[in-house]
C-alpha cells in the first residue's frame, strides 16, 4: 500500500505542478502561462487507451515517450478490471518510470449493479479520480450513489450513430443534468460528429459536465464516416478549439487514434502536431 | 522532349491550381480562401530533399505521400546534376505518378563558372524555375548573367555560423540587394536561429527578396544546437507565420527535417501537423 500512496502522490504532486504550468506544452509555449489571456490557454495532450489496442503498455509507453504526450486513459487491456493489488503496483511503478500520467480509466461498460462496483473498486485502487464509462441506464442511480460514496466522477461517453443508449452528448446531458454534479460526459468528438452534431456547439452547451474529450478527426459529417489523421478531415479544430479556451476546459485533451491500428505511430504523430500547432497560435 | 513539355506543362497547371485553391491544405481549411484575410494566410507545405538523405527517390516520393506533402526542393543525390535526359525523363515521370511536384533543385554548391554554368543547365533540362544554390562569391556576377539570361531565379541559402561566406540571410542580402531582382534568399530559419538571428526578424527585412524557405526547430538559439521537430524547440514559428502572413509570401515552406535521419518519418509528421495545426488558427 505504501508504494502506492506515494505513486498516489507523485501523480499529486506532477498534476498540480502540470496544471500550473502545462510542462508537456512548455516547449512550444513561448508566452508566460501565469498570465495568459483566455484566447490563448493551452491544454494537456492525452491519449485514449483504445488507440494502442494492438500494443502493450510498455510499447504504449514508449510510443507516448517518442511523442511526448503524458497523459493516458487507461483501458482494461492494459490494466485487467480484476487485477490484484500487485500487478496494480507494478502497472503503476511503469507509468510513474516512463513518466506517464494514467489519468482516468475507461472506457468500461457497467451492465449490471457488480459492474459498476467492480468500476469503482478498479478506480480507487488504481487511485484515479475519473471513470470514463457506460452504465446501463438502469444503474444510472446506483451510479450516482457510488459517485457520492468514493467521490470518483464519472464521465459518460457518448458511441454514436450506433449507440442506443447515449448517440450524443444529448443523450448523456440529458439523463444526468438532475444528478450530482460528478455525474458527467466525456464527449467524443468523432463519434459527436457521425451524430450530426457539431462538437463545438455540444462542449459548449454541456460544459458544466464536460470532464473528459475523446479528439479524432473525421472524412466527413457521416455515420460510417472513418476516423483519420487530426486536421485531415471535416471536424472544425479551429472551432472546436475556440470553444474548448471560451469555457476554459480543465481536463485532457486524450486523442484516440483509429486508423492504422497496426503501426499508428506516424498518424498519431500527425495529429498531435496538429493539435500543438494550434494551441500555439 | 514532348514528354518534358507535358510534365511541365502539368506542373505548371498543378501550381495554378494550388495557387489558386491551396489543395494540400484544403482538407484541413474549413474558410473560403477566395475570400481568406492576410492573417489567416495558409502556405504548402514541401519538403527540403536533404530530409532524405537516407532514402531514395521511391522511398522520399512514398513517404512524402504518405504526409501528404506535395512539394520537395530536389536534392542531387536524388538527381544527379550530370544526368543525362532520359535519366531526368524518368525522375520526373516518378514526379509526376506519386502528384509530387518537384519546385527547385538544391542546395547546390558552385565553385567554378563551370559549376554555375552546370547548375543552370541541370536547372533547365529538369524544368524548375528557381534554384537553391551557393555560389562563390567571386561567381555573383556570373551567377546574376546566368539568371538574367535563363529566366531562372537563384535563391541563395545561408548555413548558420560555421559558413564563413553566407552565415546569416543578411549575409545574402547585402551582397545581392542591387543585383537583378531575380537575385534572392532561401532562408533556413534554423541556421539563421543558430547565428543569433531570429528568423521573423530576418523574413520581414528581407521580404522583397525571399524566394525559399528551409523551416526548423532548433533546441536552443546556440551555434551547436540540434534541430528537432517543429513546435519542440525555441523557435517562436507563430512570429514566423505572423510575418510570414504579414508579407503574403508566395513561396513554399519547405520542412528540412534533420534528426533520426534513418528514421525520420515520425518526427517528419509531427512537424508537418504543428505547421498545418498553427495555419489553421
Amino acid at each position: 500500500m505504501s508504494s502506492r500512496r506515494s505513486f498516489l502522490q507523485s501523480i499529486s504532486v506532477a498534476s498540480a505542478t502540470a496544471m500550473a504550468v502545462p510542462s508537456i506544452l512548455q516547449a512550444s509555449n513561448k508566452r508566460d502561462d501565469a498570465q495568459v489571456a483566455p484566447e490563448s490557454l493551452k491544454f494537456h495532450i492525452g491519449f485514449a487507451g483504445y488507440s494502442f489496442v494492438k500494443f502493450d503498455l510498455d510499447q504504449t509507453l514508449q510510443m507516448m515517450n517518442r511523442l511526448q504526450v503524458k497523459y493516458l486513459s487507461v483501458k482494461d487491456f492494459h490494466l485487467p478490471l480484476n487485477s490484484s493489488s500487485d500487478q496494480i503496483a507494478a502497472v503503476q511503478k511503469k507509468f510513474s518510470d516512463k513518466g506517464v500520467i494514467p489519468y482516468t480509466v475507461g472506457v468500461i461498460y457497467m451492465k449490471s449493479k457488480q459492474e459498476v462496483d467492480r468500476a469503482f473498486d478498479y478506480a480507487k485502487s488504481f487511485g484515479v479520480d475519473m471513470i470514463v464509462g457506460v452504465p446501463d441506464e438502469a444503474l444510472l442511480t446506483y451510479v450516482e450513489e457510488k459517485v457520492k460514496s468514493t467521490n470518483i466522477k464519472m464521465a459518460i461517453h457518448n458511441h454514436g450513430p450506433e449507440d442506443k443508449l447515449y448517440p450524443t452528448p444529448k443523450s448523456i446531458y440529458d439523463r444526468i443534468q438532475k444528478m450530482d454534479k460528478r455525474m458527467g460526459l466525456c464527449i467524443d468528438i468523432g463519434h459527436t460528429f457521425r451524430a450530426g452534431v457539431l462538437p463545438e456547439q455540444a462542449i459548449m452547451q454541456y460544459a458544466d459536465r464536460l470532464f473528459d474529450l475523446h479528439i479524432k478527426d473525421e472524412e466527413a459529417m457521416r455515420a460510417d464516416a472513418k476516423t483519420i489523421e487530426i486536421g485531415r478531415g471535416a471536424i472544425n479544430f479551429s472551432a472546436v478549439l475556440d470553444v474548448l479556451r471560451k469555457i476554459k476546459y480543465k481536463g485532457i485533451c486524450s486523442i484516440e487514434y483509429e486508423k492504422d491500428m497496426d503501426a499508428p505511430l506516424v498518424g498519431m504523430a500527425e495529429s498531435v502536431g496538429f493539435f500543438k500547432g494550434m494551441m500555439s497560435k
